[in-house]
């Protein structure tokens, strides 16, 4: 379906990540907003509703997360929110504001909560990740790799190079790829079982050169494996 | 299905979308993003693809347009934006630079377009709009009404007053209404085909208060008639 896509190198993500907020005129709120919705979506495909164990990340990685629990929440599920280290910008606090005001908990006790789910959403690190994981989110991959129940990665498995894959082996094994925009080079490596494109804000010109397949109808996902 | 759902005036509407964007912590991006999306959506369950005309007003229905304009061209719609008061505000000048990188063009013959267009969109006025309609608008209102082709009205048929509905007799008759947040008082007045409800970002709270149906699955919207 998507043979011909691009797949993206960290420098090539960053500046069509720039592109979209400046030549395209995008503002990050509506990125996010429909990047989220996409994950949300992607899983609400594949997955029944149950407890959701949502693993945010300190910078837009986590954003996109925060908004896929939000509207996972309207989907019929139960989010909860792992947010070990929650930055002072307006952007993610205001997202945490309407997860907290749709009654989506943050939760402290990873191991249990774990347990307690029937999913995990893995919105800790993305395309900008480079070199080693440090605390606490050592800690928190550790106990996500001995899960046993499926883990839907957004963009970038944590604990995986952009371009070289899970090079120390300390990254995540997901179920699902969630790929933002355009697929990253590290998703050649995805051996899950399901690998969803999320973003459907790519204009004409950029869409024809990343190779960008047709989403479906008004779908803003769609699977490209 | 949605019988108890609750109509608001203007005061109320209007504290609404206050709370929104302060007690709830949405940015504006987000909410219309939504709200131009579910638009799209309520389009794209009804009506075939085509040359869609859609009218543009200077305030958010106007933005709400301007998203929904981008939405309908990934959808496989021709979209066309007639919008001759084109405000200085940031916030509607980036959504025109989406639009023009969809290759969503800015046309200036209503009359001509009218002819050329399966499908009228009118994102003129909103919620906030009282009184009498000044130009140019009061000739984009008499055009449309002469007009042969089926109109979507986003939340308020222009020319209506938000709780007397057309009392000045200038108003529009449209097919589709797609109501935002929740459906406006005038909107019991509608006689049209179709009647959605957009604007999936309700926080429970809010949506028990106003007695909000449940959307269908991931749907960005849902029918009321």
């Amino acid at each position: 379906m998507a043979s011909n896509i691009k797949f993206l190198g960290q420098k090539l993500a960053q500046s069509i990540d720039v592109d979209l907020m400046s030549k395209y005129g995008y503002a990050i709120e509506q990125l996010m907003e429909l990047a989220g919705f996409s994950v949300a979506e992607s899983i609400a495909r594949e997955y029944p509703v149950g407890k959701v164990l949502l693993c945010i990340g300190p910078g837009n990685n986590g954003g996109d997360g925060l908004v896929a629990a939000r509207h996972l929440k309207h989907f019929g599920y139960q989010p909860v929110l792992y947010y070990p280290k929650q930055p002072e910008k307006d952007l993610y606090r205001n997202l945490l504001t309407q997860c907290g005001h749709h009654h989506i908990p943050v939760v402290d006790d990873l191991v249990k909560e774990i347990t307690a789910s029937s999913l995990i959403v893995d919105a800790i690190f993305g395309f900008s990740f480079k070199g080693l994981v440090r605390a606490p989110f050592d800690q928190t991959l550790a106990a996500l790799r001995e899960a046993s129940i499926p883990i839907v990665s957004v963009d970038i498995p944590s604990g995986w190079d952009v371009e070289s894959g899970d090079a120390h082996g300390v990254g995540l094994s997901p179920d699902m790829l969630v790929s933002l925009t355009a697929p990253k080079i590290c998703a050649k490596e995805f051996r899950g079982r399901f690998h969803y494109l999320g973003g459907r804000f790519v204009p004409p010109e950029m869409a024809q050169k990343l190779n960008i397949p047709e989403y479906p109808g008004t779908s803003q996902c769609v699977r490209l494996n």
